[in-house]
């Protein structure tokens, strides 16, 4: 019974080796590298595994993701679909990423950008902005982390709505479902994209869907880079359809030199911060989620690579 | 029955004039200035009322600050102290002070201005904060304002202390009483300003209080400049003691050209757009307040200047 362990950095193998192996003292927990008897591998703990290492474990019964994102694992084209994937999903990446959008949304929204120019320029100048509960605010995805942060939006006092594959949302919120983007599109000045990266969704922040918000909405992608056509957001930016944007994540982490979101004054970089997972305590909610499914239960989070997120 | 208005702009003048004339058909509502019988005002509306002004009417029955401050009236040591004075807190008012505070907060909290140089930089340097719950928040001054500021820093997660003459705090926030200043200011990572100014509180954002602050914590001031020495927050920043400001109010306002603020690395300047009072719906609580009046009702917000706020 062992598990297989797979990240990309060395030094965070080699300490999430050391934290799981302590966290679940029956188990053998080793890097994947090391581990020669691969019929043994009943779990593989991954972030980004290299193409076709997990259909290597012929008795694998559940890959974690150390994090709430799969797509690292689904872009294995060799990955056996059967096989159950678990996301990890900390309290305190929930915290994170609500805080992350708090923050951003109210910053957009009483308008921080302008009044730093205004600083930099000497110029006193007041800017007077609506109240929240005259802002709408669009979620889209709502999934565990889109709901939470729409909810923490609401609780601010902004008008929020969720867009998702079957509209439902919680109370207070207003709920689209998957055929009324449009409708959802055109009634947000703020955007925030917190959706799962599938084909469905991928690129789905480009031109096409920048025409549909009203012009001059403002853009928050805390979700993944691949979501955002980069030079649709430059271009609609150019002509002022997108005010500003607030990125997080990027087609290629770190972003690399001379990107011109660097320099771009209306693109506020973050980079790839808005939830980063706790490790001690993303370790713990991994190692229970072991022990659920030894125990033949099935962990809330998990899914299959087939459907996406 | 005559409502006397006075205000230094003589544009918002007229526009209060004629919004509290609409809304209080049964009273002669006037500029001060236009009024030559005195004895017929009974309620005066004021900002920043010219010294000598509210003695001059004889008849009168509460004087009514336009905004939560009464130490523009109290700053006329004639004012008949006998007089009750009565604050303006519209919905509008603690829902943008709340906003403010929010965001003013989370942007230390998550080390916005830290990532901000990174990004000019073109330097992607990841900073892990800690969450909300492990960042403690003091708000000075748990009046209307302070205790809502609170709340909602509460809500976001925050672990978050109020200090006020009582301690008594809502559910949720840790009060100190007066006595127990020095053991609240030890505590926060981040103090916000929401103090009432009165001649205890005047200066208090001085050396010997940051001195009792934690080495490198943050201060906000939405309060009032006469809140603050100035020259000691300058001072602070330069050891460190106070590692960033983020400041609403002034001494002087707007804040003079060529003030050390304006290009101060560690400051961030609003001018003084926490909280507006949205003149159309501050109107209607004023005119309901007048009405309360008339009836022999005591508003909520009815003070005196002896009091202080």
């Amino acid at each position: 019974m062992t598990i297989a362990l797979s990240l990309p950095n060395p030094e965070k193998l080699a300490w999430w080796v050391d934290h799981l192996g302590t966290l679940l003292p029956d188990h053998e927990v080793k890097p994947a590298s090391e581990i020669t008897a691969k019929d043994d591998v009943t779990y593989a703990v991954v972030w980004q595994p290299p193409s076709g290492l997990l259909a290597g474990y012929p008795n694998l019964k559940a890959t974690i993701s150390i994090g709430a994102g799969i797509d690292h694992i689904a872009a294995d084209p060799g990955y056996p679909a059967a096989i159950p994937v678990v996301k990890t999903i900390g309290p305190d990446m929930t915290q994170r990423m609500c805080e992350y959008v708090a923050l951003h949304v109210l910053n957009l929204h009483r308008q921080l950008p302008d009044l730093q120019t205004a600083q930099s320029a000497g110029d006193w100048r007041q800017i007077v902005t609506p109240t929240a509960p005259n802002r709408k605010v669009g979620v889209l995805g709502l999934g565990h982390l889109g709901k939470s942060a729409a909810l923490t939006l609401h609780s601010l006092g902004f008008d929020v709505a969720g867009w998702s594959r079957s509209g439902k949302a919680p109370d207070g919120i207003e709920g689209f479902q998957a055929a009324k983007l449009d409708m959802f599109l055109a009634r947000n000045d703020i955007l925030v994209c917190l959706l799962p990266l599938t084909s469905e969704t991928k690129g789905m922040l480009c031109t096409k869907t920048f025409a549909k918000m009203p012009t001059g909405a403002s853009l928050i992608n805390a979700a993944r880079g691949a979501h955002l056509v980069e030079d649709d957001l430059i271009a609609a930016l150019e002509t002022g359809q997108i005010s500003r944007a607030t990125l997080d994540v990027f087609n290629t982490e770190p972003l690399p030199k001379g990107h011109p979101f660097w320099n771009h004054p209306k693109v506020l970089i973050t980079p790839h911060i808005a939830s980063l997972i706790d490790p001690v305590s993303g370790g713990e909610v991994i190692a229970a989620n072991i022990r659920m499914l030894e125990a033949g239960e099935t962990p809330d989070a998990l899914t299959h690579v087939g459907r996406g997120y």
